[in-house]
């Protein structure tokens, strides 16, 4: 008889006893424990986490693999990770598809002037403005991952003109691909809604900023579903304010949740969501968790093993 | 040399004006005029109207084709019609792309729980609610023709399982078609995001009703992109206010504008715009006549002519 293979869950406990229960059933040789209460730690091989603990190599000294919950690891300080040790992005199809969704609602909400007909309706105003057909509203995706290339799929039929921007070229059918700091002036004069789906990385925190917004067409319109720590929150606020840009759908922010008396909540320009963009489902995630494990056993490549050096 | 066309536009005048420049440019055999400004009435062969004239018969005698400015025709009165005369409504590829658009964009936004995130964000709370699987959120669409077709091919890549329901029956790949009176209970039990693009018919006025909600599974959702007078107003009040729906996009109101002080304007589960869903644009709309005009100067069929018996 084997021994068990032993995993720590830190993260949301509700999920969490999802997880257990779906790995109970279909992994019994996995022994999974929740955080905090994980027993002798010195045998711990694998740990599933949004932030491990602090003294990750003296608490878990046998870890072979750090799984992070999330599709980024920006959350992570992988600098107190030992550096021989793999890191593990989610690659979640469910999550790439409930991004995809998000994004086109939010796109689809900027186009067709949603955030100005719900001020109306708030002020009992019943304003008819003119549709702008989809083929003369230009949507410019930052990011191209995947990600950004699921959500420019969703976003094909409706017929906008669709560009992307990345760190290093790419090329995409249909999409006009811009890449690197020479790339991105143009990318941005030609971009109408501006979607933001870059890791975050020291390269791309406060990428959304007030230079940036004053690169784009007057009139414009941002979605960052990437991390709240590449928006410079007052700039937005103030490019909306001074009618730059025409309105901003968030789902991130810098500090989450959100404080009492941040703009964003009562911004008339700006929806905000908290968080749930694109959310791990325990239902597929767990299983995405044990095809690596099984791979790992095996000896075999891990999906959505995080270049240390790149960030992502 | 021939006599010059004669056609009268009656509609709202902004719009008017670009179908003024239009012909012009592009025929310049059409004499064009804009109602009231119309001069003698005996000549005039082609109606371009949102509504016309009571009094149509003995106000233009020679007149030889309706056109309807809109994608409906329940704004006319088809009783006034003399029964000889041939009434078209608008077929425009945009405002079917437009409609497409407005109807992915409020089963997104039902779909991913947007107007509880909207209350939530004016009360300042940060709550998450989990994402349910586009693989178990049904849409179901209330008429099937050209613009709810088009809907549907819109939202199949997606991934939620789609349903149909139309007065005569209709078989679409990847949709599940349900027809008639027999065919209605079974579609409703089975949406839980139920949009209305049917014709507005004395068989279909108030089909948005207390019964036809009750049918819907608890918790569903609710697209109005027909006309006001599919929808009963209180009946979606109550069953929004007793918690069994959740939400409602609607697009159309009973009395346009709504008037003041007409519940949709506050309640916080409606999203109420100002009939733009699907807007004639005359860079599209003036061309789509224009190629009827000629259909019909050579003798041809006419696009979107309207059976009378029908009602559209």
């Amino acid at each position: 008889m084997t021994a068990p293979i032993s995993v720590v869950y830190k993260s949301d406990p509700v999920r969490g006893r999802e997880w257990a229960a779906l790995l109970a059933q279909h992994a019994p040789d996995v022994d999974f424990r929740m955080w905090p209460d994980v027993g002798d730690t010195a045998d711990v091989r694998y740990l599933v986490a949004w932030q491990p603990p602090a003294d990750l190599a003296t608490t878990f000294p046998k870890l072979e693999v750090l799984f992070s919950v999330a599709a980024g690891v920006d959350q992570l300080d992988l600098t107190s990770v030992p550096a021989h040790l793999p890191v593990v992005r989610m690659v979640d199809p469910n999550l790439i598809a409930s991004m995809a969704e998000y994004v086109v609602m939010s796109v689809l909400m900027l186009h067709r002037d949603l955030l100005a007909y719900l001020e109306f309706q708030r002020a009992g105003k019943w304003n008819e403005m003119r549709v702008v057909p989809a083929a003369r509203r230009r949507v410019g995706i930052m990011g191209l991952g995947s990600l950004g290339q699921a959500a420019l799929e969703r976003l094909k039929p409706f017929g906008f003109p669709l560009s992307g921007w990345s760190r290093t070229a790419k090329t995409i059918e249909g999409v006009e691909c811009h890449a690197g700091a020479e790339g991105l002036a143009t990318f941005l004069a030609t971009t109408d809604i501006l979607v933001c789906l870059v890791p975050l990385t020291p390269e791309t925190r406060g990428i959304l900023d007030a230079r940036t917004f004053a690169a784009l067409p007057a009139g414009a319109g941002i979605v960052n579903v990437g991390r709240g720590g590449h928006l410079a929150d007052a700039d937005l606020v103030a490019a909306l304010d001074s009618g730059h840009l025409s309105g901003a759908v968030v789902d991130v922010v810098s500090t989450e949740p959100a404080p009492a008396g941040h703009p964003f909540w009562s911004h008339p320009k700006i929806v905000m969501t908290p968080h749930v963009a694109s959310m791990t489902q325990p239902q597929t995630a767990a299983f995405v968790f044990l095809e690596n494990l099984r791979r790992h056993q095996r000896g075999e490549a891990l999906l959505g093993t995080v270049d240390r050096a790149r960030g992502y």
